[in-house]
């Protein structure tokens, strides 16, 4: 993930404007993180935003993450797997279950 | 985009802890926000950070924006697309080539 | 604002750490984005987080404001009183009252 | 912190436009993250951005903390001497005097 098409349309993108010199990993961790807000803004004051609106926004947000990613040589369904699997760990279903408890609360709530 | 694996993997973890319950499209928001910030957090004070950390809290930005697609019923590749085509527009190369002036400024700029 | 004594305690604190060498103004945006996320962390998943907690968020965002605004030379309560003013004329009280929509959709909606 | 003026400044604006009920905690969480981002965007691409507007920027982000200090109730100066306090304990100066290494690695690493 994403598909072959995309990455590389989004790098021959890059590539046509010379804007690699730009996109250290650094200024695209800022920009994944301005992206953000910025679809975080279609929610300050309003549950249900435009539709439209907030899936430029969602689309700016994992473009960046493919730029890092692609900046960093890592697949993006790989380390989605694999945080995956980390979480479960940290979430085991019979203690997960129906709440969002932050997992270092989570045991010790329990006593386990 | 992602795989249809990466996909069903997500749901099936937030099935089994029933957390669809929390996770409306404006938790996810403000979810990518953090995560987005927390990797921002990286490059608080470097800009060569522990790659292990930085795959992690990518992979967290894009497990979030995965549940906010899937809720809002879209495909990235899809929007990521779309978005790159009104970008483009909006950057012509002639104009947008070997800087990163905002869209806005860049064609006033120009006389354009 | 704040207080000759917050800010004189706020620099004794940087200075006997050595740590102004870090406290570059780009550093402390990033700073500043990094705790507001936290601070927007504590209603991730509910709207009534714990209040000990939001202080001690809010106060970390207000810390890194006040490092910021020394670094530009900049008194908080005259950006804040200047900004206020220019915001008050995008927003003109008989057409802004009791909505919250945009200053730029705002006139455009009304056909001001 | 911030002064009398600037408050009583603050609330007017906000009565006057009848804004208050749009002005949970919540809400101004999201608009102190939004206007961080907003303010880190001036650093999106270069490390000395125009000062004018990084001014209106951090202005924002206060105008929102001071929102927020007065929904909580709590006194800005109290509760950043307050969190001084116990952020001088996480790093005493003879540890971290000259890095930013995390607190929590901070004394793992030298033994203590």
């Amino acid at each position: 993930m994403p598909s072959e098409h995309t990455i590389a349309a989004l790098r021959a993108f890059v590539e046509a404007r010379d804007w690699d010199q730009f996109h250290s990993p650094e200024n695209l961790a800022k920009s994944i993180a301005i992206e953000a807000s910025e679809l975080l803004e279609c929610y300050q004051w309003t549950s249900t935003p435009d539709q439209t609106r907030v899936e430029e926004e969602l689309a700016d947000v994992v473009t960046y993450c493919i730029h890092l990613a692609n900046k960093l040589g890592v697949d993006l369904d790989e380390i989605v797997m694999r945080k995956l699997d980390s979480t479960a760990k940290k979430y085991p279903v019979e203690l997960a279950k129906g709440r969002m408890t932050k997992y270092t609360e989570l045991h010790a709530e329990d006593g386990v």
